[in-house]
Protein backbone atom coordinates (compact mmCIF):
# COMPACT_ATOMS: atom_id res chain seq x y z
CA UNK A 1 0.00 0.00 0.00
CA UNK A 2 1.30 2.90 -0.93
CA UNK A 3 1.43 5.99 2.02
CA UNK A 4 1.18 8.79 0.22
CA UNK A 5 -1.68 8.35 -2.66
CA UNK A 6 -2.17 11.43 -4.91
CA UNK A 7 -5.66 10.43 -4.04
CA UNK A 8 -6.35 8.78 -1.31
CA UNK A 9 -9.34 6.87 -1.95
CA UNK A 10 -12.24 6.12 0.99
CA UNK A 11 -15.93 4.72 -0.53
CA UNK A 12 -17.30 3.92 -3.64
CA UNK A 13 -19.36 6.84 -3.11
CA UNK A 14 -21.75 5.45 -5.70
CA UNK A 15 -21.35 4.13 -9.47
CA UNK A 16 -23.18 5.83 -12.43
CA UNK A 17 -25.07 4.21 -15.13
CA UNK A 18 -26.73 6.18 -18.09
CA UNK A 19 -30.46 5.47 -19.32
CA UNK A 20 -32.56 6.25 -22.00
CA UNK A 21 -35.57 6.32 -20.01
CA UNK A 22 -35.28 6.99 -16.25
CA UNK A 23 -38.50 6.31 -15.29
CA UNK A 24 -38.04 2.67 -17.14
CA UNK A 25 -34.95 2.87 -15.11
CA UNK A 26 -36.49 3.40 -11.50
CA UNK A 27 -38.79 1.05 -12.16
CA UNK A 28 -36.82 -1.82 -13.07
CA UNK A 29 -34.47 -0.98 -9.85
CA UNK A 30 -37.28 -1.15 -7.71
CA UNK A 31 -39.63 -3.32 -8.68
CA UNK A 32 -36.63 -5.98 -9.85
CA UNK A 33 -34.41 -5.63 -6.82
CA UNK A 34 -36.62 -4.14 -4.58
CA UNK A 35 -34.38 -1.04 -3.84
CA UNK A 36 -35.45 2.07 -2.58
CA UNK A 37 -35.45 4.85 -5.12
CA UNK A 38 -34.99 8.56 -5.24
CA UNK A 39 -37.35 11.11 -6.59
CA UNK A 40 -35.87 12.15 -9.72
CA UNK A 41 -33.51 15.21 -10.00
CA UNK A 42 -33.28 17.50 -12.72
CA UNK A 43 -29.66 18.85 -13.25
CA UNK A 44 -30.15 21.24 -16.11
CA UNK A 45 -26.35 23.17 -16.03
CA UNK A 46 -25.90 19.23 -16.57
CA UNK A 47 -28.04 18.52 -19.46
CA UNK A 48 -29.10 15.32 -17.08
CA UNK A 49 -32.31 14.16 -14.77
CA UNK A 50 -31.13 11.35 -12.03
CA UNK A 51 -32.53 9.23 -9.60
CA UNK A 52 -30.86 7.37 -6.55
CA UNK A 53 -30.93 3.72 -6.23
CA UNK A 54 -30.19 2.82 -2.11
CA UNK A 55 -28.60 -0.29 -2.06
CA UNK A 56 -27.01 -1.41 1.34
CA UNK A 57 -23.25 -0.28 0.86
CA UNK A 58 -23.61 2.50 -1.50
CA UNK A 59 -26.05 3.87 -4.18
CA UNK A 60 -26.24 3.72 -8.07
CA UNK A 61 -26.86 7.13 -10.16
CA UNK A 62 -29.30 6.19 -13.22
CA UNK A 63 -28.40 9.71 -15.25
CA UNK A 64 -30.75 10.01 -18.67
CA UNK A 65 -29.74 13.38 -20.67
CA UNK A 66 -32.41 16.14 -21.51
CA UNK A 67 -30.19 17.46 -24.65
CA UNK A 68 -29.36 15.96 -27.49
CA UNK A 69 -26.32 17.32 -27.60
CA UNK A 70 -24.79 16.47 -24.59
CA UNK A 71 -22.00 13.67 -24.03
CA UNK A 72 -24.50 11.89 -21.81
CA UNK A 73 -26.79 11.91 -25.30
CA UNK A 74 -23.46 11.00 -27.26
CA UNK A 75 -23.27 7.45 -24.91
CA UNK A 76 -26.98 7.05 -25.34
CA UNK A 77 -26.78 7.02 -29.04
CA UNK A 78 -23.38 4.59 -29.13
CA UNK A 79 -25.45 2.41 -26.18
CA UNK A 80 -29.20 2.42 -26.95
CA UNK A 81 -29.89 0.05 -24.12
CA UNK A 82 -27.77 2.65 -21.59
CA UNK A 83 -24.56 1.06 -20.02
CA UNK A 84 -22.16 1.27 -16.97
CA UNK A 85 -20.91 5.32 -17.30
CA UNK A 86 -18.48 6.52 -14.28
CA UNK A 87 -17.83 5.55 -10.61
CA UNK A 88 -17.31 7.90 -8.15
CA UNK A 89 -14.40 7.75 -5.37
CA UNK A 90 -14.73 9.72 -2.60
CA UNK A 91 -11.32 11.69 -1.23
CA UNK A 92 -10.49 13.42 2.08
CA UNK A 93 -9.64 16.93 0.61
CA UNK A 94 -10.61 17.54 -3.29
CA UNK A 95 -8.29 20.38 -4.24
CA UNK A 96 -4.98 18.71 -2.88
CA UNK A 97 -6.24 15.61 -4.51
CA UNK A 98 -6.51 17.62 -8.09
CA UNK A 99 -3.03 18.78 -7.42
CA UNK A 100 -1.49 15.71 -6.55
CA UNK A 101 -2.74 13.76 -9.85
CA UNK A 102 -1.89 16.92 -12.54
CA UNK A 103 1.97 16.73 -10.75
CA UNK A 104 1.91 13.46 -11.82
CA UNK A 105 0.36 13.60 -15.04
CA UNK A 106 -3.15 12.67 -14.28
CA UNK A 107 -5.41 14.88 -16.69
CA UNK A 108 -8.04 16.20 -13.91
CA UNK A 109 -10.94 17.76 -15.95
CA UNK A 110 -14.67 19.39 -14.85
CA UNK A 111 -13.83 20.42 -11.73
CA UNK A 112 -16.53 21.83 -10.14
CA UNK A 113 -19.06 21.23 -6.88
CA UNK A 114 -21.66 18.60 -7.10
CA UNK A 115 -25.38 19.45 -6.88
CA UNK A 116 -24.86 18.31 -2.96
CA UNK A 117 -22.10 21.56 -2.85
CA UNK A 118 -19.34 18.93 -2.90
CA UNK A 119 -16.45 19.54 -4.50
CA UNK A 120 -15.58 17.43 -7.38
CA UNK A 121 -13.57 16.68 -10.20
CA UNK A 122 -12.80 13.43 -13.05
CA UNK A 123 -9.73 12.02 -14.03
CA UNK A 124 -9.47 11.89 -17.53
CA UNK A 125 -10.51 7.89 -19.03
CA UNK A 126 -6.72 8.01 -21.06
CA UNK A 127 -5.13 8.22 -17.83
CA UNK A 128 -7.09 5.30 -15.78
CA UNK A 129 -7.23 2.38 -17.34
CA UNK A 130 -10.36 3.63 -19.68
CA UNK A 131 -12.90 4.19 -16.84
CA UNK A 132 -14.35 7.45 -15.93
CA UNK A 133 -13.53 8.34 -12.47
CA UNK A 134 -15.33 10.85 -10.62
CA UNK A 135 -13.44 11.90 -6.90
CA UNK A 136 -15.99 14.11 -4.85
CA UNK A 137 -15.30 14.94 -1.43
CA UNK A 138 -15.80 13.11 1.75
CA UNK A 139 -19.36 13.96 3.55
CA UNK B 1 -40.28 -0.16 -2.62
CA UNK B 2 -41.99 -3.42 -3.84
CA UNK B 3 -42.08 -6.03 -1.22
CA UNK B 4 -42.02 -8.75 -3.52
CA UNK B 5 -38.81 -8.49 -5.97
CA UNK B 6 -37.55 -10.87 -7.83
CA UNK B 7 -34.35 -10.17 -6.66
CA UNK B 8 -34.09 -8.91 -3.33
CA UNK B 9 -30.80 -7.14 -3.74
CA UNK B 10 -28.42 -6.24 -0.91
CA UNK B 11 -24.93 -4.98 -1.39
CA UNK B 12 -22.57 -4.04 -4.49
CA UNK B 13 -20.79 -6.81 -3.77
CA UNK B 14 -18.14 -5.58 -6.33
CA UNK B 15 -17.97 -3.60 -9.45
CA UNK B 16 -15.75 -5.46 -12.33
CA UNK B 17 -13.23 -3.11 -14.78
CA UNK B 18 -11.84 -5.06 -17.46
CA UNK B 19 -8.40 -4.12 -18.24
CA UNK B 20 -5.47 -5.44 -20.76
CA UNK B 21 -2.49 -5.61 -17.85
CA UNK B 22 -3.38 -6.66 -15.20
CA UNK B 23 -0.10 -5.96 -13.24
CA UNK B 24 -0.16 -1.88 -14.57
CA UNK B 25 -3.91 -1.94 -13.17
CA UNK B 26 -3.20 -2.98 -10.08
CA UNK B 27 -0.14 -0.69 -9.60
CA UNK B 28 -2.40 2.20 -11.00
CA UNK B 29 -5.15 1.58 -8.13
CA UNK B 30 -2.17 0.94 -5.51
CA UNK B 31 -0.57 4.17 -6.08
CA UNK B 32 -2.87 6.33 -6.98
CA UNK B 33 -5.56 5.98 -4.86
CA UNK B 34 -3.30 3.88 -1.56
CA UNK B 35 -6.06 1.13 -1.96
CA UNK B 36 -4.98 -2.52 -0.99
CA UNK B 37 -4.86 -4.95 -3.66
CA UNK B 38 -4.60 -8.46 -3.24
CA UNK B 39 -2.49 -11.04 -5.02
CA UNK B 40 -3.45 -12.06 -8.67
CA UNK B 41 -5.93 -14.89 -8.66
CA UNK B 42 -5.75 -16.87 -11.79
CA UNK B 43 -9.03 -18.51 -12.78
CA UNK B 44 -8.44 -20.81 -15.84
CA UNK B 45 -11.67 -21.99 -16.09
CA UNK B 46 -12.83 -18.69 -16.89
CA UNK B 47 -10.26 -17.49 -18.62
CA UNK B 48 -8.94 -14.77 -16.67
CA UNK B 49 -6.96 -13.53 -14.10
CA UNK B 50 -7.96 -10.91 -11.43
CA UNK B 51 -7.12 -8.89 -8.15
CA UNK B 52 -9.95 -7.38 -5.82
CA UNK B 53 -9.27 -3.92 -4.87
CA UNK B 54 -9.82 -3.20 -1.80
CA UNK B 55 -12.30 0.27 -1.05
CA UNK B 56 -13.78 1.36 2.20
CA UNK B 57 -17.43 0.22 1.61
CA UNK B 58 -17.15 -2.49 -1.56
CA UNK B 59 -14.24 -3.62 -3.70
CA UNK B 60 -13.52 -3.40 -7.39
CA UNK B 61 -12.42 -6.34 -9.27
CA UNK B 62 -10.02 -5.97 -12.05
CA UNK B 63 -9.96 -8.64 -14.72
CA UNK B 64 -7.25 -9.47 -17.33
CA UNK B 65 -8.45 -12.19 -20.00
CA UNK B 66 -5.75 -15.03 -20.53
CA UNK B 67 -6.93 -16.38 -23.78
CA UNK B 68 -7.83 -14.48 -27.17
CA UNK B 69 -11.08 -15.73 -28.11
CA UNK B 70 -12.87 -15.25 -24.59
CA UNK B 71 -16.10 -12.72 -24.20
CA UNK B 72 -13.56 -10.63 -22.09
CA UNK B 73 -11.08 -10.73 -24.58
CA UNK B 74 -13.24 -9.38 -27.09
CA UNK B 75 -14.69 -6.81 -24.82
CA UNK B 76 -10.83 -5.53 -24.39
CA UNK B 77 -10.32 -5.55 -28.17
CA UNK B 78 -13.39 -3.11 -28.37
CA UNK B 79 -12.35 -1.13 -25.53
CA UNK B 80 -8.16 -1.50 -25.67
CA UNK B 81 -7.39 0.91 -22.94
CA UNK B 82 -10.10 -1.12 -20.06
CA UNK B 83 -13.52 -0.42 -19.00
CA UNK B 84 -16.41 -0.91 -16.64
CA UNK B 85 -17.53 -4.58 -17.40
CA UNK B 86 -19.71 -5.53 -14.80
CA UNK B 87 -21.58 -5.21 -11.57
CA UNK B 88 -22.51 -7.50 -8.63
CA UNK B 89 -25.10 -7.27 -6.45
CA UNK B 90 -25.50 -9.80 -3.49
CA UNK B 91 -29.49 -11.41 -2.41
CA UNK B 92 -30.09 -13.63 -0.01
CA UNK B 93 -31.30 -17.26 -2.31
CA UNK B 94 -29.73 -17.42 -5.75
CA UNK B 95 -31.91 -20.70 -6.33
CA UNK B 96 -35.25 -18.71 -5.90
CA UNK B 97 -34.14 -15.09 -7.28
CA UNK B 98 -33.29 -17.33 -10.35
CA UNK B 99 -36.76 -18.72 -10.58
CA UNK B 100 -38.45 -15.58 -9.77
CA UNK B 101 -36.39 -13.55 -12.94
CA UNK B 102 -36.90 -16.33 -15.06
CA UNK B 103 -40.77 -16.23 -14.09
CA UNK B 104 -40.68 -12.26 -14.74
CA UNK B 105 -39.31 -13.56 -18.43
CA UNK B 106 -35.63 -12.02 -17.35
CA UNK B 107 -33.03 -14.24 -18.86
CA UNK B 108 -30.71 -15.71 -16.25
CA UNK B 109 -27.52 -16.24 -18.19
CA UNK B 110 -23.98 -18.01 -16.62
CA UNK B 111 -25.77 -19.74 -13.58
CA UNK B 112 -22.85 -21.50 -11.74
CA UNK B 113 -20.22 -20.91 -8.57
CA UNK B 114 -17.76 -18.56 -7.73
CA UNK B 115 -13.85 -18.88 -6.92
CA UNK B 116 -14.79 -18.30 -3.13
CA UNK B 117 -17.82 -21.06 -3.71
CA UNK B 118 -20.78 -18.92 -3.60
CA UNK B 119 -23.86 -19.58 -6.14
CA UNK B 120 -24.23 -16.90 -8.89
CA UNK B 121 -26.10 -16.06 -12.65
CA UNK B 122 -26.16 -12.95 -14.37
CA UNK B 123 -28.94 -11.37 -15.61
CA UNK B 124 -28.76 -10.63 -19.47
CA UNK B 125 -27.52 -6.90 -19.94
CA UNK B 126 -30.44 -6.98 -22.95
CA UNK B 127 -33.50 -6.98 -19.93
CA UNK B 128 -31.26 -4.76 -17.96
CA UNK B 129 -31.18 -0.92 -19.12
CA UNK B 130 -27.40 -2.55 -21.37
CA UNK B 131 -25.76 -3.16 -17.62
CA UNK B 132 -24.47 -6.26 -16.98
CA UNK B 133 -25.35 -7.67 -13.27
CA UNK B 134 -24.13 -10.76 -11.52
CA UNK B 135 -25.84 -11.54 -8.91
CA UNK B 136 -24.25 -13.76 -5.91
CA UNK B 137 -25.76 -15.46 -3.12
CA UNK B 138 -24.65 -13.10 -0.03
CA UNK B 139 -21.67 -14.59 2.74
Amino acid sequence: MNKNPAIPAGDLDHLSIAVPDLKAAAEFYRDTFGCEVSDPIDLPERNMRIVYVTLANTKIELMEPTDSSSTLAKFIERNPDGGLHHICLTTPDVDIAAEQATAEKLRVIGKGTSHHGRALFFLHPKDALGTLIEIEEEN
